[in-house]
């Protein structure tokens, strides 16, 4: 059995001097104001779309994420009506293969210390549903059903395409304290890249979190 | 531990004079067609309309179904993005409470005989999983936390309301022969149910997979 | 030429004490607190769910209206993407033809006095479009074709569909005075009226709007 | 008044090569199969991906495109709900100012020859529309009132995005001989142009329609 981390991986993002130029473009085409194009003009405008809140201008750019997380994370993932996603299947994916190293992967669950009686027993729940899920395709088998056993922890990979307005809605409702804490452990530095590489339109959702992303 | 079937309940349902009535206001309103309004007129226009795929008519009525399922199912239909759902969450409920008789519930997986090897297997690692999840609750884990260890077989419950196009959609999606055994399972009773009560809306999908649902 | 008001009609909408069951046997799903259903718990929660802004459970319920507008405002509705519409087409309706009494129906705008320059002007710009607009399909041209000089005051009907959670939403975007005062016309009237039958669902909304809604 | 012809730019498409590979990226995330990835191995696995319509992997990729239509196609083209639109306001733009030129923009009716009498009744349509738009704002009024005489044939412009998937939807629906034949005026070369930037993602849906595209 591995043990791994959960992450996420920007697999796809404008950088911010064309993408800027593109939203300025979307959003002046509303106005006809496209004659006010000028050097430094498109990162004024979209600071100030965000502020008036002018958000479907922020729908014509996109950012595509590779999330590894656990499979309870993964659900509450796919809830987010406006993304797309391809997701790891477990009616695909036979982990007793080869290539899967004849074994299963799960994500550490981080709120317990790994020296805790609670990770002890989570320990000895996955090698239990890892033992029962090979015997199971060892004996015939398939995949899709032998899945019937495997964990909540179990590891999966999705990719996420959402636009940047959706990504600003992610933000808001998986960093505060009221999400889940494996969620936010993804969300919150996910953030902080966000922010990083696009300042302008991430400005104000990163204040929000700013102390908590310092602190986790 | 409790091993119980899966099923679909329908929650809301127009029953299909009033709602064949008012798809035909709405479609009659395309073309101002309103004074061919007349007895039996409705059922001859719906059926017309499914059958030249006019289907946005179609969106205009709602179906509200109770799902229970196990997790794993769960995880595939909220992928239906044109449709909304309140589900059980596995972070507020405390299985090791009173109210849910201090056990876990799981769907029982139909493809293994219940004397079968495959079955003495997944019992073992239903009842392991259970064990575990109690342990840690008994130890002070939150239910977010311990859910870790539940496996995919565990019981949930969704409320799925969706449009009677997307529920056509979601029945030429997960009735065929490509899509797990166990939304089948579901889906096919369910889509026999819809047609008996709109027969003019679900005829022809309906009788896609009557054969299927026959020898089911 | 006919000159007619703008109106808003609602074609279905759930009466609120089956609403309030439907709702809470929904929003309980996700808690399973099923048992705490009683005389009154509906009301009580589905205020609550509002309150903390639960708003998927609104979700699965919707409301159908009849809308009657220019071409304008429909432009500006269809824009809401969670909602379903069946709209009257200027491809196939000749309103050249007996049964739409061969003219044009307009709708009148309500920020002009009937005695104003500004009307007199707006009456002969509609009088010359329908004149040319008949004489054209005289001529043998396609209604299709012909729409080309109809004017954006042109009536139009469409039935929208939305769940009570997309109501909500766009009552907060058409309602405020940054909205067209045409979209406003038909809003805030609609809005009282979603009000008055369910107010557990729009009290909120109500309120914002209550002083403009009694002076509109 | 300037008469001109609708048209389709884009300006925002990912180049094949990174897009193949993208698209590959996120495919064999569902089956972990990235260990085949190999020099043409993108190429191959995305044709086979349309062939058998696993659609929602070419969800992850967006195009951006400038429509300039009149406002009876654009009123068509954000029925479009999967996708984002940023449109010229015919409240915030004054065609009566300077910038505008003093005059408004209409596109030109392509179904009649410009010495047909059906183009003169046309012309004589829209040039009484500007000249009681142009009067209505000397004498005071707003244009998001003065606009209730503009025609349908009012030029507008829209930045449209929308992924893949939905792109060859909207090709699907807006070409054939069905759909509004100023909207084919728009489509099929838009059309044209995907399939020479992305033959792999749109080869079929080209082939539906490429008889119908030369001979346009």
């Amino acid at each position: 059995m591995r043990i791994i981390e959960p992450s996420a991986t920007i697999l796809y993002m404008p950088d911010q001097e064309h993408l800027l130029e593109h939203l300025e473009r979307a959003a002046r085409t509303c106005y006809k104001s496209e004659d006010k194009i000028a050097k430094g003009s498109a990162k004024k405008l979209i600071r100030n779309i965000v502020q008036v809140r002018h958000e479907s201008v922020l729908e014509h750019a996109s950012v595509s994420v590779r999330i590894v997380c656990d499979r309870g994370i993964s659900h509450e993932i796919v809830r987010h009506r406006l993304a797309s996603f391809s997701q790891e299947s477990t009616r695909y994916a036979n982990y007793a293969k080869e290539r899967f190293g004849k074994e299963i992967t799960v994500i550490r669950p981080f709120f317990w210390a790994e020296d805790s009686p609670a990770y002890a027993l989570w320990l000895e729940a996955m090698l239990k549903a890892e033992e029962i899920y090979l015997a199971m395709l060892k004996a015939g088998a398939k995949p899709q059903e032998a899945r019937s056993v495997l964990p909540n922890s179990l590891k999966t990979e999705l990719v996420v395409t959402a636009n940047l307005r959706e990504w600003r809605h992610i933000f808001h409702l998986r960093c505060p304290s009221s999400a889940h804490p494996q969620i936010r452990q993804i969300m919150l530095p996910l953030l902080a890249t966000f922010h990083e590489r696009i300042p302008v339109v991430f400005d104000d959702v990163y204040e929000t979190f700013r102390q908590v992303i310092a602190a986790w």
